[in-house]
């Protein structure tokens, strides 16, 4: 399997995808036609989407295509050479993918060695389910579970802070919320910026602030990029 | 129907329930027994969540008793005085909700005139469905349709600021995308010290900060105390 998770599009104060442009480009390696599933964008329009991940990708030769050009998103999914499942919305996203029927044809896909590269929402659904998203819940999957592709649950933007002077949990207490509920499940972490490369059954983090594992009956764990490298090849969370 | 919606229990740096302990006691009139919903609660225990409601309240001879002491909860609804229905995680607490088959009677006594009070996650269930919690959803509920005493959507703790050099969705980019895919619903921001009464089918809004309105098709409205309950009670989103 060869899967790209990132926390998130855009750092704070550059343009869209710039932090990880090299990444997504190194990852890709020969291939360079990308299948976009922009199912998450709610306020910008699909072809909007595809035009910034064009502007930010095509300065490598990556030529990004969105799947609403296709008459049959799921004959798209199957020919595609890699598949990119853009930000968002995570409630959205996952209406959409369910409404679609693209669960299958993603998973088999995936597991024959497609390239799949998820951002914020698109990491989250490359999980067991979206019970980890940081999203409101504006409107209802069918289901909350979502692709499956590793047995763990993502948090992108991962962060320590909180709104000055505001109450409501902080990140860590809502995950450690999910783990006191969801005694099986591991959830990784990951601050802005960084992200989790899986090739040839081998992972790697990829991130200047630490990866933050938060599981039940365990303390949290910040773990630096080797830690969190080594950590990751031990739990083997895909499906090999 | 007497509904009193509490933004949150909890103003920043001041005690459990303190800033509307008054509001409550008022709310209440005759009525001192208070039946405790705290089935939002994830990481603090029921009792421990009933004695601080106890604390807060009991100067004003307000006798609280939480529905997990009772063996038939919804017998322990059927013959309460007045409802609380306590903040924490909305997932949960609709969850426990469903489980414990609990809507029929608590709209049944709502609409006979049994008081309701909610602050938080207990504000958010009594709108149409808890879509616009802010909450992660770390359980599935049967569904996100909650109470629906109300025919409005409640945003808790609303606020416009945003963690500093953190990227993500502000609240209102949420609830604009909310209005987007749901354009008959109405959302009401409660930001945290505000809330709303309706007595004797008159609407009331207090709070030092404007009430938030959003709705498709419309510019965000922002209504002080007298422009906000004018709104409330020319909308009428009670069931008369």
């Amino acid at each position: 399997m060869r899967l790209l998770l990132l926390s998130n599009s855009t750092n704070y104060g550059t343009p869209y995808l710039e932090h990880c442009a090299s990444a997504i480009d190194e990852f890709l390696g020969k291939q360079r036609e990308l299948l976009l599933i922009p199912y998450a964008a709610v306020s910008v329009d699909y072809g909007k989407y595809e035009e910034m991940a064009q502007n930010a990708l095509g300065v490598f030769g990556i030529k990004i295509r969105s799947i609403h050009r296709y008459d049959d998103p799921k004959e798209a999914v199957r020919n595609a050479e890699a598949l990119a499942v853009a930000g968002g919305n995570t409630f959205r996203l996952l209406q959409l993918l369910y409404f679609e029927d693209l669960f299958d044809v993603i998973r088999e896909r995936v597991s024959d060695g497609m390239p799949y590269i998820g951002w914020s929402a698109g990491s989250n659904v490359s999980g067991i389910s979206i019970r980890t998203t940081n999203d409101m819940p504006i409107v209802q999957p069918p289901s909350f579970i979502s692709l499956g592709l590793i047995r763990a649950q993502i948090n992108p933007h991962y962060t320590d802070r909180v709104i000055p002077e505001h109450n409501g949990e902080s990140r860590l207490q809502r995950l450690l919320e999910f783990a006191e509920l969801n005694r099986e499940d591991c959830v990784l972490g990951l601050p802005e910026g960084s992200w989790l490369c899986l090739e040839s059954d081998t992972w790697c983090y990829k991130g200047n602030e630490k990866l933050v594992v938060v599981e039940y009956g365990q303390s949290v764990r910040y773990l630096n990029q080797e830690e969190a490298s080594k950590f990751l090849n031990e739990r083997k969370f895909h499906n090999p």
